[in-house]
């Protein structure tokens, strides 16, 4: 008795080190630090993979509508907060891979962020129009944000959500044609500054990597509107006016989404709006200093983490192609078909890899970025966005 | 007696699932994104602690002479590698918090460099002058690159070793006067490209956060070395010249650590040499354009990573008060003394918190960079380098 007793123990010991069988090493151990997760739209789960030898290791289910989902992390790495379309805000722990909540917070939202100190979850939401803002460890309601404007009370939905130094969120209101900045110091009571009149239609946006400048497309105006998070005094103003947004000469199959802009050495790059071209943007003056044409019209156009290149998908008809411009030279170094629907691209942090999902093939495609062979797939149900635990260490993201 | 056997199995099970006590939660999981080390010189020890709840998690002993230590991570955030003084090179698992091997490499080394894709740890030697390198997993060696110059086959001590992106390292040989590149695509044999007659007696060098330009500082003259690795071809070339080394006013205390530079917006502020001066450069040019008086001569002069803010600590006698620059206006906008012997300073990823080592008062302070409030303080054995593993997800750290 004895014995089968130690062997049970054995056992059971044995079970409760290596936890989920993939996930930790056999002592129990896993750093968190190359660990990603790839949306999966068909079955509305995630996949958790890890960087160095390229493998996955779990998949987490029931998360709902994942359609245009994205994720940020927990500042330790260990979870990732996911936002999916259907107003569903999931936590998942991705070293035990499961999940560990899921709130439908509302009717209808467009992506989240977390505070700089890691305490807080935003999302925003198209209905009801407006932030909310969660306690990161359980998911509770911290704070509601309505988006309301004009005289009538209505709610504008919100886009362009990020996170910004000194706690605090910016964003963009639709419907409204307004930027808010909320302070968050002091959770329960979010201290709003609104700018009014920023232009129209403000359809997403993105913040520079050192948290400085948020900048907002407009869908009803040719330019984008600016505000220096360094001096907020000094209001929203128009940059980039007559770019080209205005022209509506081709369709626009889809909007590229600003949080794929790219800095890179003394450059930004940005997919231009219903045109084949990125453009290339000079962030002291914030005036448009050239343009590349390339395969058609550009989602992403997103910087190698050294900022040699930038790598550029497209929207439907052309989206099984991506391209590669090198900064210097502004030419286009490398075009190559992962397959149908290439939705999302990735860099390790390092940026030795780049990670690109291909939705219509099913597969999560890994190229080394320096000599353009594929290293690996990994099969996935309708894989789009990719999320790297590295983005907790960034601003913005 | 089966209900003896469920206690000890239990109790079994618990000691198991947690690990070391303080370091995995009590599910046996940790994620290793809010995680850094301490090194402790008094005691030949790093003490292992996280920023979240900002606490004390472990202290792993046995690694030597500590003095002028430095450490880089894993890919995955799990293991320190840390440099001794005195050839020492130790693994550290993190997450266990314990020493995973010890390897006397050399005789006397002065800090090293992980590759791109985390395989390889290489380490500067003063004696025998060169760079070894060695398998990060097993700390086998994989190659040794002598710093041999001149005719008569002798080795020149070894300096500023960093990555660089395509699996290079690259290195500065003080008694040579070279800058060499070692790509290590092939790890066991090294392509060396050599630079010579850079300038008198490299002392030190740092490569900007995209891994673009290596700049080493001259003892020996006026001015300072600069390779763009984007265009090697070009070679290296003089910056900075006459910016006041040469002058030797002061008697320099101790030598900057050229590490401690700082991109803030447009603009790189460096220490300068033994002068009470922090020095600011216009990167495009590498021109300088101005100099702020600090209180004395500087050691490490940090940008908090939104870039507002440079923070600087000062050598022997002046070194227990640290000054906080904006780097918008160029003036010091706050001072404080946190203790005799300040020896170096590390901000969070997203810069609301910065942890500063006190050595004579064997303290280790965390500041609210915002407030400039002192949030917590850990004690620490002679505390000097502070190095969170955020830093395996960065270029050239």
């Amino acid at each position: 008795m004895t014995r089968n007793w130690l062997k049970i123990l054995a056992v059971v010991a044995a079970v409760v080190v290596a936890g989920p069988a993939s996930l930790a090493a056999l002592d129990g151990f896993r750093g968190t630090g190359d660990l990603g997760i790839v949306i999966e739209r068909g079955s509305g789960s995630v996949q958790i993979f890890e960087t160095t030898a390229r493998t996955r290791l779990a998949q987490v289910k029931g998360l709902g509508d994942l359609s245009h989902a994205s994720a940020v992390f927990s500042r330790d790495g260990r979870y990732a907060f996911v936002f999916g379309r259907d107003g569903g805000l999931s936590k998942i722990d991705i070293l035990a891979g499961k999940l560990v909540k899921r709130i439908l917070q509302a009717g209808n939202s467009i992506g989240g962020a977390i505070s700089q100190d890691g305490s807080l979850v935003a999302v925003s939401n198209y209905k009801p129009g407006g932030v909310r803002v969660f306690n990161s460890h359980t998911l509770e309601p911290v704070a509601d944000i309505p988006a309301v404007y004009g005289s009538g009370g209505e709610l504008s939905k919100v886009v362009g959500l990020v996170d910004a130094p000194g706690q605090r969120f910016v964003f963009s209101l639709y419907d409204a044609g307004e930027i808010w900045i909320a302070d968050m110091s002091v959770p329960s009571r979010p201290v709003i500054t609104k700018y009014k009149n920023i232009g129209e239609l403000p359809y997403d946006a993105l913040i520079t990597d050192d948290g400085r400048y948020y900048i907002a497309g407009l869908f009803g105006e040719d330019g984008m509107a600016m505000l220096d998070l360094w001096k907020p005094e000094k209001g929203v103003r128009r940059i980039m006016d007559g770019y080209g947004r205005g022209e509506k000469k081709l369709p626009v199959y889809k909007m590229p989404h600003l949080e794929g802009w790219a800095r890179a050495g003394d450059l930004i790059f940005l997919p231009a709006v219903g045109r084949h071209e990125v453009l290339v943007v000079e962030p002291k003056t914030w005036k448009e200093v050239g343009r590349i044409p390339v395969h058609g019209q550009p989602i992403f156009a997103v910087a190698r983490p050294d900022g040699r290149q930038v790598w550029v998908n497209f929207a439907h008809p052309r989206n099984d192609t991506v391209q590669v411009i090198d900064t210097e030279s502004l030419k286009i170094i490398h075009e190559f078909k992962p397959g149908k629907a290439v939705l999302h691209l990735e860099f390790t942090p390092r940026g030795e890899q780049v990670w690109i999902s291909v939705r219509d093939a099913d597969r999560v495609d890994v190229y080394d970025t320096r000599t353009f062979k594929r290293l690996q797939t990994l099969i996935a149900n309708k894989p789009s966005g990719i999320f790297l635990t590295a983005r907790a260490n960034r601003i913005g993201l």
